[in-house]
């Protein structure tokens, strides 16, 4: 089978520098279409990522290849849809508002904007907690698209929702509540967070953050069309950290459990058969550290490429029900962004919700 | 009334530098005799701190006065008793155990070690929340002391028991949740945290942190001799942070209330009389910020003096009955540490605790 | 003497918070109109400083007083003139282009930004420095203003011409290669530098940075229209500090010289007398440090109010003919900005450029 | 060929961490002992590394492989030469000086220890750059040692001296400057530096740093027994980066050349024909970037394996005569550490100064 053509809207951005980063090489996916702002249109990827004139520069260590680098940035409404089978969109929110609906008349568009996360007819995936929710996309055709829109959760989300779904499945779940230690790669580079204000510092708060882990949270964990019935309680804090968001969290579950049993748990999961072996799924999902000094983010973010989620200090709690606590490691720009996206691509392949223009007419 | 004169043991540890600097002309106190590890005995202050051969250098803005740079360091067993009147205590715990019995079979020991702090005839004092402890040091007469110890609470404690204190009085706690990001200052200096573990990183797990944070609240809300029946459930994490402690805290309480409510009792909480007027006291223990991005440990630690509690981002929980949840940033090396316990120290004076030596023979 | 009226531009951005902070109770001048972007005219100060909305927030510890909370900003070319003694000017280079002129018809602009320090009537002020290069500003008059510009140096500039002027004097300077280590807060907050390039990382290169160093430090140490003619070698990096930038220093001296007399030449040195007793004038303008691991950034940058140049390692250089090397640290946006351009301002008052207009009529 | 059996002196400290991740999977050597402080004698490694009683615990994000942490450490004197064929030593200075002559008497040792560094029989290996000086080792037979002693440089000299030695062959170097921004893992881990002077800060001075730099590099650069005469005057700080120092590098040459030249040359080095193919050398040993704001310590620490030093910045120097400025990163811990030790080792087989035990008697 030939690779599928992709076209990345927001290549500049450091989300959409991690898609370029993330397609280098990837057995199922191309990368022939790169869109930034209007007016960059007409820029090699390199001249438009060569800082000054409000550019922010390519910031990861490895270089795009030759190839990336002298490609020609397309307007962002322009992209050829007859040379594509999928748009991946990097864009923030307010732009995500307009132009994904563009491609999805046509095209799937699998994105890590938030502006669709919260539809009735989108989804929000997490392949191997949720790719049963995915036949969702088919409503979108009501909207008069051949296409679909594919948003994938929130960072902070991602790695929570990673630990609830093996307790949701095998305790079942009443509460959670969250504190969040978020990197600063979350927020982007261009502003992105200030460094006066990581600098001997910590921020309280992340404008929508709590609000967004609450609710996606709940729609992830629950039946299609129906969020989990599950109170969340989220508070979001920015630390100096580069990538991984570390989560305190302290769950009540339904069913009794011992801290034995909530380990071994964790350690079982195997998740949504589908997502097993698809080109960027670890061989765990989960990795259960004992050192009680872990998980670190600098240490264990990049377990398994990234794509793991590092679970430790888990112990019993003594103010919630049935309450165990335990820390977690996500990494905010793998896991939860380019290469998650990456993933609920290969996930549409495998289930062959795309790449059915290459066999037959439409 | 001339000052009293104080010993200062552990005067070379970056607490023993605190407390000299928060001790430079202090109305009440007058620094006479510093000891450090047997070894300096002999050495001027200025000499043991002056780097290479295992110091690590003074390590405070504001370098200690020409007085006290001259004094020559005591054995930490030598100090003469008859020329002092109260002994200062920044040593770590396994010498506080042996040293400062020592001290208390002739005068009064304000420590920040935690050593003494579980005993049952030691109380654990924040002025303005249980100043009427104070009674108890006179039961360690019956350990033979004409002195006694009076620890002060761990810094991470400090911060959280004096936004509980309100709440306790008001409206009852029956449950807290507390996960804190602690500052890199709290472990000291040498060697304290190494910077390898705070780079780029947040380290989960400060050992024994929790488990004293949860009996030493529970003993500050208490009565005399009955901790608080209060649950406390608490992470302790280190961030890259250099001063202040921020705490992201979820209550319980017994009688209903509302943000609004909550609000205005920590507004309006003016603790304990007899610790209003105190040198160290500052205009409010309590400060409510509204800013949603507040408190932020380098923006609020130095409010009053860095003895004020800032709290901000208050609102209602949805997993804890009649919950609410904030954010607190208190100053771990100001109240949490050094001048905390000059504070207890200066109630200790204000109640006539200390000082009788003076004028009345025993 | 009544207090003089000024105004300040650039009121909500960092360096014009730092005005806002550092005129909080000054002697001399009074705050009495603010001015930011034109969109943000007919807000309160507070209104235009609450986050959301594209605005970065109060960002220092003390809060502005009430009075500057609920002033009213007008638009930036809005000032009533006839109202205003005095404006200070904290916006960025391309706008200061346009207003600074607008005002200089009328009234003393004393500014923080690049725009006008490269022109041939236009000093560029450091008082302890270069007092005696104040009169230049009279040949402004010959563009038909009745008021003028007067920029300070860069910030980088300030401390190395700080410490260069008494080598100049006593022995001749030959040659300078500094290499600066430059704390974060020195590009501002919004956008600033993005805590993305300062985790974990030195970002080798500021534009613009080097060459102003360069010329600035000539034209400072020079006479009156004619630089210094001293060859310059600038490299200038960014690092991980919030505040105050460290500088490695190498000089070659046209007088044979030792490290004592290097050592004596800063400690002896009071700088012009006319810049002495200004309300502020630190004790010492240059304060030389013993211990070799000093002057460090975060423990000298506030020394005599952030107002003092901290110098340390002082040693001979053997690749510099006659050559010395030292390090120093000077605090950006304390001397090196808002409080420079008031020792400015208040230089202007005591030698009678400004304030006139109270006693005479035009 | 079988691989060569090696033992690890000081493999708890990070620089021991170090080889053991770096020998894991080596095509050559085989890590077959480790040993530690004598107290932990006994212990396996994992033992050794699980934190509490004293230990720093494993730090990397690669954990060690099974059986490298079952097995268990030796005394630190009680290797079983019989049982190697070479010895890697990572021990502080003071322990080098009697553990490395212990073993060089039946064994090769390669250490990233200073001790032996200025000895007139030991040659201090780059092999890009020395090579040659190897057979040196040999002299070492006149202390009766059937082995001997080859120390890999310091740090910090490692990235200078690889940046030095093209121009020294091309044009030849009279006068050196540089200002180094070294990494926080150079110091190790434990104490190594504390947190708190690395939190929003900048240490100017690390003892003997300077000196090694001056001295290594003209030993390394000049013929075998007679340093190059080459003047170098070096100051070292320490920045809050984990890995990576940056260097600021002025260098006079002697022979006329351009910008262009210099850059040429950097690229057209290719180093020791000897070293060109070791299992350790990379595609390129100097690595020239166009982008002025590279290189970053974070971004370009890791080039090729962090075995590469990266170089930019280049421009004339208007101070020293015949003068260039350029900016340099190299890694600390890979190339300047274990890596780089492994990199001598491996020029030690391939020019058959080890392994012959394993082929005839001696």
């Amino acid at each position: 089978m030939r690779k599928l053509r992709c076209g990345l809207l927001g290549a500049t951005g450091i989300a959409g520098q991690q898609f370029v980063d993330a397609l280098a090489a990837h057995p199922l996916f191309d990368l022939v279409a790169l869109a930034a702002s209007p007016q960059r249109a007409g820029q090699t990827y390199r001249e438009a990522l060569s800082r000054g004139g409000g550019s922010a520069g390519w910031c990861l260590p490895r270089s795009p290849d030759a190839r990336i680098a002298k490609m020609r940035l397309a307007a962002p409404d322009r992209f050829d849809i007859e040379a594509l089978d999928l748009v991946f969109s990097a864009v923030e929110t307010d732009v995500a508002r307009i132009l994904e609906p563009l491609y999805a008349e046509a095209l799937p568009v699998v994105s890590t904007a938030s502006a669709f996360r919260g539809e009735a007819d989108v989804p929000l995936l997490i392949p191997p907690i949720n790719a049963s929710h995915l036949p969702l996309v088919r409503k979108q055709a009501q909207r008069g698209w051949r296409g679909f829109i594919l948003p994938i959760p929130n960072c902070t989300t991602t790695g929570l929702a990673m630990t609830l779904a093996p307790l949701e499945e095998a305790f079942g779940l009443k509460a959670v509540m969250v504190t969040s230690l978020q990197a600063a790669s979350g927020a982007g580079r261009s502003p992105g967070v200030p460094a006066l204000d990581l600098i001997d510092n910590v921020v309280p708060y992340i404008p929508n953050e709590e609000e967004k882990v609450e609710r996606e949270t709940q729609k992830i964990l629950g039946k299609l069309g129906r969020p989990a019935d599950l109170r969340i309680s989220a508070t979001c804090t920015r630390v100096p950290v580069l990538d991984g968001h570390t989560e305190v969290v302290a769950v009540s579950l339904k069913k009794k459990a011992s801290e034995g049993d909530v380990a071994a748990c964790f350690r079982a999961w195997r998740g949504d058969e589908g997502a097993r072996k698809l080109p960027s799924s670890p061989p765990q999902w989960i990795v259960v550290l004992e050192d009680p000094y872990r998980p670190q983010p600098r240490l264990d973010r990049d377990t398994h490429g990234g794509m793991a989620t590092t679970v430790g200090r888990l112990r019993t709690d003594v103010v919630l029900p049935n309450g165990f606590k335990y820390v977690l490691v996500s990494h905010n720009t793998r896991f939860g962004a380019a290469q998650g996206a990456l993933l609920v691509a290969e996930l549409l392949v495998a289930q062959r919700f795309i790449g059915e223009r290459d066999r037959s007419p439409r």
